[in-house]
């Protein structure tokens, strides 16, 4: 859901922590960069030469790869969905969705607010915005095991729409940060997730919904 | 929720159509003009001049009362906020909320995307993502007669948290197209108020659920 791999702590990473020639080593400390100038100046104070200057990376070299700060956002986003993040297993339908909002809660509140800036610039940039799609589609389709755990555990019948239980245990956390930006709630992660399992005991989230009215 | 009183057909409304003098009347052609620029040309397109020439107002009274573009989004919320709207009243709680969101999607997806981009607008400017949140936190006060009329009815209990159960109900729909933009779901609006009305049955929103635990 959220990009957990994302990182901004500033200095570039040497040879060693990522392998993979000049390259590997140039969009490290370009993607570097980028988080670290989001983090300090937001998305309007981000600019081809600052994030180039910062990685030490050549201006000519930056323009060429990523076009522009568009291009470095959606590398940024790509970046970050190119990880072994796996949902939490807690062992319950309600705890695995409660730690998932959890998650999502604590990165949209982080400090420097480098997701929720991720997420505004996908508002300004269609390459962003096309990244962060992917990245929350990512996300979501590997989410999807806490209900095939649910299932197999008999915590859920077969034929539950595990997108829609998805939607509805996260959504209310994205809207009241993102969209309404109430201040953080710390019991909604769990109401959230409450609510998505009552609504699947009592009959919510099944395939087959639209044949029933 | 929604501004349903958006409007965007371009021509300034005459003198007997908005009483109020010429300082009302340059509000409505100012307001009618910001619409009409958002919907054709977007946020980036979106000038004091272009704003001025069209609703015929002199630049330097546009200036002095709106300061900036951000100053001129803010009033047209203000103004989406200033009407009689009431939520639907069908008749059943989960019929109430399906109305409700049937009536957000097709704000969110109308064309030309004025209630889209206005959206989008609050993550560009601070007056703008002020006076977003005051139409939102006003429609949501609205829409909690919803609830009441639901415990009146006998369909839920008393103690209900009914901004839980509203944003439990509408959020799916915000964050299905106004982030993971995904394409509009014909069955959203009817299922997620469906899903909203299940939990509540089976016990959620309880305004004392967090002593429960």
């Amino acid at each position: 859901m959220t990009p957990p791999a994302l990182r901004a702590e500033g200095p570039a990473p040497g040879p060693r922590r990522r392998p993979g020639g000049r390259t590997a080593r140039n969009r490290a400390r370009v993607i570097d960069a980028v988080l670290a100038e989001l983090a300090e100046h937001g998305y309007d104070g981000l600019t081809m030469e600052t994030v180039a200057a910062r990685a030490g990376v050549h201006r000519a070299t930056v323009y060429r790869r990523w076009g522009d700060v568009g291009g470095l956002l959606a590398d940024v986003l790509d970046a970050a969905g190119d990880d072994a993040w796996q949902p939490p297993d807690t062992g319950s339908l309600e705890g695995d969705l409660a730690a998932l909002n959890h998650e999502i809660q604590d990165a949209l509140t982080a400090q420097p607010p480098v997701v929720a800036a991720l997420i505004a610039a996908s508002f300004r940039s269609g390459k962003a915005e096309h990244a962060q799609r992917r990245l929350w589609e990512d996300r979501y389709a590997r989410c999807e095991i806490i209900v095939s755990r649910a299932v197999l555990r008999g915590e859920l019948p077969a034929g539950i729409d595990a997108r829609r239980l998805l939607i509805t245990a996260t959504a209310p956390i994205y809207h009241q940060l993102v969209l309404l930006r109430t201040p953080p709630d710390p019991d909604l992660p769990d109401q959230a997730a409450r609510t998505a399992a009552l609504a699947a005991s009592a009959g919510a989230f099944r395939s087959d919904e639209g044949d029933l009215k």
